[in-house]
């Protein structure tokens, strides 16, 4: 394939945007940046706080020269989309969407027993509406044709490139090409243009799905018989047994991450708060969220460290946010007051845990989950 | 609605068939009973072994004045639908998948704190063929109509009645009417016509779901705008905080189960097995299944309660029991040899755990689960 169709310097870090102050910085190369934890509490992330995951330098995008290619294996013609193209030639949608890292709550399982990657904190998640035409229609555009069943991956290449290769990540085909999919080639964020990071001009946001498979600055789609082969989709974001380590693994028959299970996590009170000591009622705050577009169907809040639970009150999603039967997409933000006994004024444990609308829970304990690359760190929240 | 179109006496318990006397019966009226162990071993659970989970009595169906009412609302005509129509007015489909009922492994959670239900051990799931017509194929000929988004249910109703109402359950339309979703109106199990128990003439398979919504001895199919409103869909078949209990549980604001969570357990050894004093490699057996589709990515063995994890051969399955992306409905069998240390020859604890494609993971314990109706019993099986 021909080189990535950008104005260059992708392995350059000299062009980077500019970033807003308040966000938490984990690494300045790449750019690694989690959305502070009292920004959580709210449906829009605003696009300045929102987390930042780069793997590489932030590409510089001239949008007059931009062009998506699209691919579909036996079919000979390749299309080429201008942004134009990708504003008009499709209806456009709006939706709201978390992204989640596949490394988010990292910190927790690295306290735990060390793990290599970025130490994100529960941040590494943040909520936003999406805009611009669905993948199925330009799929659709482009020849593809769900009578072909070997095409049973839907590859995406970034112009994120360092000196080898460009970013890169796929998708099965059942959740590109449906309609309940709702997955978008997003051309604004929360009704502004794309930041540069967050992929200038085009992201492709595949909803419910780790962040990893929403690649940025997108070049590339091809509609293909097998996954990408890139390092991201083939050596990384993949789970293996606590038992087990390098160099012994086998990536090759563990599948790669594509929906998340389900997350919750406490942003007030903050970690290590002291609690005034005549308090008789605590209110905790904080996000619950699920993969696949199941929704949140509770959440339980402990004082005790997880032996009595008290249900708490997830808020009314005003739309577009709203918890839709199988295409929950967005976080649901919840709320518990709960009635804190004289005895226990010094000896708080505050735990969260959710469960979703399969009424699958969240582990109780990091060690039986912990991985190698550290992903998925869904224990219950202390 | 007018009266079942059966041949009467839904309400007695005198014809009930002639049952394999190798079945574990755990309740006689209404009949229970579960597949033995060392069955489960298979890929195809005979039909005489397969579990029985019946709520009432077994009806008595004519198949020759057998007719299956489809209605769509909106749609004025209802349509009729006799056992020949189905066999020959829509392609006919095989799919192998496992049905689980919403209380296997319940017993487990009754050692642990009393509920009340069906007791059953690892037995409430089997795993088998279905061969008919595609609920969605028949559906279109109905007249539903994708366009009209009021139609959010598919409701089922059962011949099996007493006095005062009959079996009933929905799915959300997603699932029915989708390519992907697998539902069946299943007139064959493993090759041979229903047998009484399991549905005969006519079982709505709706693979990846809880039992409770394969609604045996079809009688009515409704699409609409809401979900059943039987006792099954509205009052039990839901989950609550182990803290939660009646009186004060709201029925109304859980969501009905339907995709059930990763599930895993072990048959062989069986509870309680003492091993030879000389052994040095324990063999571990055991089925592991998901809910919607998703494959088992791992099973975990430990013999030291979950210290040390040994990750089991998943076997290849045959078709059609294929673990296909998205579409696993039937369920996986395992295998560990495991080396056992001399020092823990007297003391081992044998234990597992599966995850699922989601990397959905079993939860550790039953106590952080426990829910009033014994149900979705997932912890690590020891
Ligand atoms: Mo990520
Ligand atoms: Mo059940």
């Amino acid at each position: 394939r021909s080189a990535p169709k950008t104005d260059g310097r992708h392995d350059s870090f000299e062009l980077e945007p500019e970033r807003h102050p308040a966000l938490h910085v984990i690494s300045k190369r790449p750019f690694n940046a989690e959305t502070p934890s009292d920004v959580l509490d709210s449906f829009i992330t605003p696009n300045e706080l929102f987390f930042v995951r780069n793997h590489l330098a932030v590409p510089l995008i001239n949008a007059e020269s931009y062009v998506l290619e699209v691919v579909v294996e036996g079919v000979e013609k390749t299309t080429l989309l201008t942004l134009e193209d990708l504003r008009t030639k499709f209806p456009q949608h709006t939706l709201a969407a978390s992204i989640q890292c596949g490394g988010n709550r990292r910190s927790e399982m690295i306290a735990t027993r060390w793990v290599q990657g970025i130490a994100w904190s529960i941040g590494a998640i943040s909520n936003a509406t999406w805009t611009g035409p669905l993948l199925r229609d330009v799929l659709k555009y482009a020849g593809y044709d769900d009578s072909n069943e070997n095409l049973q991956h839907v590859q995406f290449e970034g112009l994120d490139c360092d000196a080898v290769c460009c970013y890169g990540a796929s998708i099965p085909i059942e959740k590109a090409a449906s309609r309940s999919g709702d997955v978008i080639l997003a051309l604004e964020m929360n009704g502004h243009t794309l930041p540069r990071d967050h992929g200038y001009p085009v992201r492709v946001v595949v909803p419910g799905t780790v962040g990893s498979r929403s690649v940025k600055w997108l070049g590339r789609v091809v509609v293909s018989h097998q996954e990408s082969q890139s390092f991201w989709q083939q050596r990384d974001y993949k789970l293996f047994s606590p038992s087990a380590n390098y160099p012994t693994v086998d990536f090759a028959t563990a599948p790669s991450m594509q929906e998340m299970p389900v997350q919750s996590a406490i942003y007030e009170p903050a970690d290590g708060s002291v609690l005034p000591p005549s308090i008789e009622v605590l209110t905790v705050k904080g996000y619950a969220w699920s993969g696949g577009g199941r929704h949140i169907a509770r959440v339980d809040v402990s004082l005790d460290g997880g032996k009595f639970w008290h249900t708490a009150e997830i808020k009314p999603s005003p739309e577009p946010f709203k918890q839709q039967q199988g295409r929950a997409w967005a976080w649901a933000l919840w709320e518990a007051k709960v009635p804190v006994p004289p005895e226990m004024r010094n000896q708080v444990e505050v735990v969260c845990k959710a469960v979703d609308s399969n009424y699958s829970s969240q582990p109780e304990s990091i060690d039986p989950i912990w991985n190698l690359r550290g992903l998925n760190n869904n224990a219950w929240h202390r």
